[in-house]
């Protein structure tokens, strides 16, 4: 088995990058609070994962497609829930948090 | 001129993904406030930025190292920011606040 470093990190990396929203998405489902988080930062966020998941497309790539698809998602629930008015941010959080 | 689509959509990708985070920063430095920001993710998020420089290192891509760089640096300062005690956090946004 060859050591590949290159492709050790690239998939280590990977899995930071993609598991790095799920714990401000679940804080924000837990606390309904998104007031230190910046909208236009996660726009920004939001528009790089689109861009690098098109850039994944044109070529081809499926782990490009597949790792900012899911950060795209998380991303955009996030910045979905800065923008959206209180009670919609109770609404959301209360249907996805059971124990909310 | 060749159109290359890859080419222009991953230089667009690498300046937003740059530039992410510089709204946040600076939203940090003006409220002091870090509240809702979750320290876990952020630290998911300095590692996997860790991870993609030593990468961009081991495969000596410049674009990848430079990227990863700038994003490391910016991820650090919000994880520190979050982590550290208010009258801390006040100090450092005085310094790099002129009008805090």
């Amino acid at each position: 088995m060859t050591f590949d470093a290159a492709a050790i990190l690239g998939a280590l990396a990977t899995l930071a990058s993609i598991t790095s929203f799920a714990p401000q998405a679940w804080k924000i489902i837990r606390t309904r609070d998104t007031k230190s988080i910046s909208a236009p930062g996660f726009t920004l966020t939001v528009t790089a994962f689109s861009l690098w998941l098109s850039y994944g497309v044109v070529l081809n790539e499926w782990p490009i497609i597949l790792t900012n698809a899911i950060c795209l998602v998380m991303a955009a629930f996030i910045l979905m829930m800065k923008l959206l008015p209180q009670r919609n941010k109770d609404a959301v959080a209360g249907a996805l948090d059971p124990n909310g």
